[in-house]
């Protein structure tokens, strides 16, 4: 690319780690906040600084939060025997946004991966046995992601809740409600085979 | 969407000024900024800040610049006397990647379109008879887009120069190289064929 000014080219850079933002992209939105969007491009310096400085992991479930505990930990609307462990932030938004889940969550992080060196301890998953034990949790619910590491890390933390009195749970997998069977992929309908229910009496 | 907490809210909020940034992909590049990327986001919240103070429109072609005058406009390797005519910065930096012009600019930021209440003033086109007299350019190249509003505007162009002792020309518009015919719109064929030019002897 063909350089403006130093500190354009240094917005054009700081853009690229945005995902999907590459120099092309990263160009167009810099030349934007240059011209037309100044206040917006003002605004977004601001709103960043401002939520890295105010948000950080909820001390109890690690998810995001701007208090000590977030509003779902502290929410006495949501049942603290009910308990589901997701990789992500966006799996709790995605799972929040589907109404269906009226329990608590516990974020990874991650997933475990010896490779890139991510143990147990990495993802938290030393201080779930004594939230089990502490919250007298009647049942965990698994929704890590049905990738190899994702059923790695889900058998893991079924293992290490062994001898707890409570229900260790997987979100089903399957295919997708809408979907067409033409359209799933293979690995897909396998295991939507494997799995099946029995219907009727 | 689900929301986090107010400030992750207002983050993806201020995102979506930006172009091809929706609801979800804001959301995307927000968690990453408070997940992994917290360094990253501190870096763009600054480059921002500081590109916002720093760049300026070129008092003399209203490129963005650093300085009141442009790197172009004040480098001594650049010919006065040739001035190209764009609608936008992304233009100059799409003409000067192709390393085929050697002149200076004039940036209109936009184009004439009275439905949107863009008059001459608002391009500047006001100060260019005086800049094109003053300099004594010998050329001054049309380079405007071929939309109705972009043909509109250089013809305006032309007929605010009549008189001057420079020459207006218009960049070429055709197949684009490399472009087969199969795949060319028609508008363009229809131009290329119109515009054909005599080869050989």
């Amino acid at each position: 690319m063909t350089r403006i000014s130093p500190s354009v080219d240094r917005l054009v850079d700081a853009l690229q780690f945005l995902p999907g933002v590459g120099p092309k992209s990263a160009t167009r939105m810099a030349l934007l906040m240059l011209q037309g969007e100044r206040a917006g491009a003002e605004r977004l310096a601001k709103c960043i600084q401002e939520a890295v400085e105010l948000v950080h992991a909820c001390s109890v479930c690690r998810n995001l939060s701007e208090a000590e505990v977030c509003e779902i930990c502290s929410s006495p609307k949501r049942d603290p025997k009910l308990l589901c462990i997701v990789e992500s932030v966006s799996d709790v938004i995605a799972i929040e946004s589907s109404g269906q889940f009226s329990g608590r969550y516990f974020v990874l992080h991650g997933r475990l991966s010896p490779i890139d060196g991510v143990g147990p301890s990495d993802l938290g998953l030393d201080r779930l046995p004594p939230l089990v034990a502490e919250r007298g949790v009647k049942e965990v619910v698994l929704a890590t992601n049905p990738t190899i590491e994702g059923e790695a890390t889900a058998q893991f933390i079924s293992e290490s809740l062994e001898g707890q009195a409570t229900a260790v749970t997987r979100i089903a997998h399957g295919v997708p409600i809408g979907g067409e069977l033409e359209y799933v992929d293979g690995g897909t309908i396998a295991h939507a085979i494997r799995g099946r229910v029995r219907v009727g009496s």
